[in-house]
């Protein structure tokens, strides 16, 4: 069996507060088409695709909830999965969710694989979330996703899927090497990551090439140290006046960008991506069971935030 | 008080293995002397800077034994430390130790902090030992690390000096996030490594521009995510038949390369480095205390190696 999966990430460009779910689907069917006819096994997506980035906003319950998907598929998205099984590309989606679970109303920031067959085959659901969880009138837009999702409470998972073993991130996990490193335990092969990025920070002036080199040197190291391809999609472009990192990329194994959009509109990359091209690094450099040192690990896991050097004096 | 430092990262061209400790010595004062002219505070010199890399070949006991050093300083080493506390610099310095623990003689790959005063303040011993323990004769050259040093006992400490909280890792070790993060956790704001790395592979082919990116992307990586400087010297240059990394490097807290060295000889590269220059990662994305989610690593330090993946279908 071939381990040449082909991957095309589709960025969006900007979605618009009122855009309808249906024109954003329209826009997505219209990206898949194309990643299929150059051969795409599978079509990536960016996070919170459907709609426009809402966490910017301050919204009363009733309007936030408008941004969230109570069934996938549901309505609006079911073409989506039609199109995708008509066409035999597998696809990843991230979007809002709105679920019960323990008896109780959850939110969170989710992603799911779909596969050729257009059943959905792992979930994700957003374990860093950044920004903040009360208005701050100081930023010059908010960023409130610790407001309006959950943390995920699914770990970072890998399956067993398009012949290989995929993991999933959104967004702001893929600066945590923590998060690469749980999906490369379990030997991951392929990470797909959406995002939604400020190309500006709202609370303090961070230059524009430093943010977008961040985001590559986050997803490279993450590729190279694990030895997977890793696919970051972008929504791209100035969304409701924010301006939003493009530099959607395809990274081999070894952290080379091998595509990138020159876009920051809706615009598909493609890549083959052997997935053999991480087992060289997987059984020298980064053979975990013969160099890792897990005894000295213990502080990643002991604490959460700083602890007080703990260095003496020989 | 100031929170500049001013480092100065000393590469060393290569060291014949017939090559005397004084004429290295000499080599390493002449470095320290124009890094005290150009204002350096600390000057940072390679891993196993005194000798020949050594583990390239498979040696008897004697053999290997004669590239360690039994005291620091000892007879050949103690100019280091005169030179430095005339010229009121400090340094960090990469040496084979042997040393006699719990009744064992004992061998690390070590390296030490010197303060301004000649004071030793602090030691680290390498963690993440590459290479292997065997005579391998399918190698164009050994990566014998695994015979010659036992696994580094001290942890990954960080040290109040300097005006500032300093770690310090070796080579290997900076290809491995969760060796930064555990420096990252204590607050780190200066990281020194000294590193010797072919720039072939021994075992099988990789390109030579390859290895020097993942060079420096492991350390951009560890830099940003841990909003720290990293300075990262090498032994450099054609070292008895083996092509060997240069391209030393001080890395800004946004994993910026600000200073580089331009060949692969013995030069003196330095920069001011403002250890508030990491405040703001450190207080905003990597905001550890509220971003970090500890419930979801616990892989990292449960396993080692290789665990099947754990994605279940939803």
């Amino acid at each position: 069996m071939s381990r040449i999966v082909t991957v095309a990430a589709a960025q969006l460009g900007p979605i618009a507060r009122d855009e309808p779910r249906a024109a954003v689907v329209a826009r997505m069917i219209a990206l898949m088409r194309e990643a299929a006819e150059r051969s795409a096994d599978l079509v990536v997506y960016p996070e919170l695709a459907l709609t426009t980035f809402f966490p910017r906003w301050l919204l009363d319950d009733a309007e936030a909830d408008a941004f969230f998907e109570a069934e996938m598929p549901g309505p609006e998205t079911r073409p989506l999965f039609d199109e995708a099984a008509a066409l035999g590309v597998g696809f990843h989606l991230g979007y809002a969710e709105l679920t019960r679970e323990e008896g109780e109303t959850r939110r969170f920031n989710t992603a799911i694989l779909v596969d050729k067959a257009g059943a959905v085959v792992g979930k994700y659901r957003k374990v860093h979330l950044p920004g903040h969880a009360e208005h701050e009138p100081e930023r010059e837009f908010q960023h409130l996703e610790k407001r309006y999702f959950e943390v995920g409470n699914l770990g970072f998972p890998v399956w067993e899927a398009l012949g290989g073993r995929v993991g999933m991130l959104i967004c702001n996990d893929r600066r945590w090497p923590e998060a690469f490193r749980v999906l490369g335990l379990q030997g991951v092969e392929l990470v797909l990551i959406g995002y939604n990025t400020p190309t500006l920070n709202g609370l303090a002036f961070e230059p524009p090439h430093r943010r977008a080199f961040h985001n590559h040197l986050s997803m490279q190291a993450g590729a190279y140290q694990n030895g997977a391809w890793v696919v970051g999609v972008a929504k791209a472009g100035r969304e409701e006046g924010v301006d939003m990192l493009g530099g959607s990329a395809i990274v081999s194994p070894n952290g080379e960008i091998v595509a990138q959009a020159r876009s920051v509109d809706d615009e598909v990359i493609v890549a083959a991506c052997d997935l053999d091209d991480g087992a060289f690094l997987k059984s020298s450099t980064f053979n975990f069971a013969a160099h890792r040192r897990t005894e000295h690990y213990g502080l990643i896991v002991e604490t959460t935030g700083l602890v007080l050097p703990r260095g003496k004096a020989p």
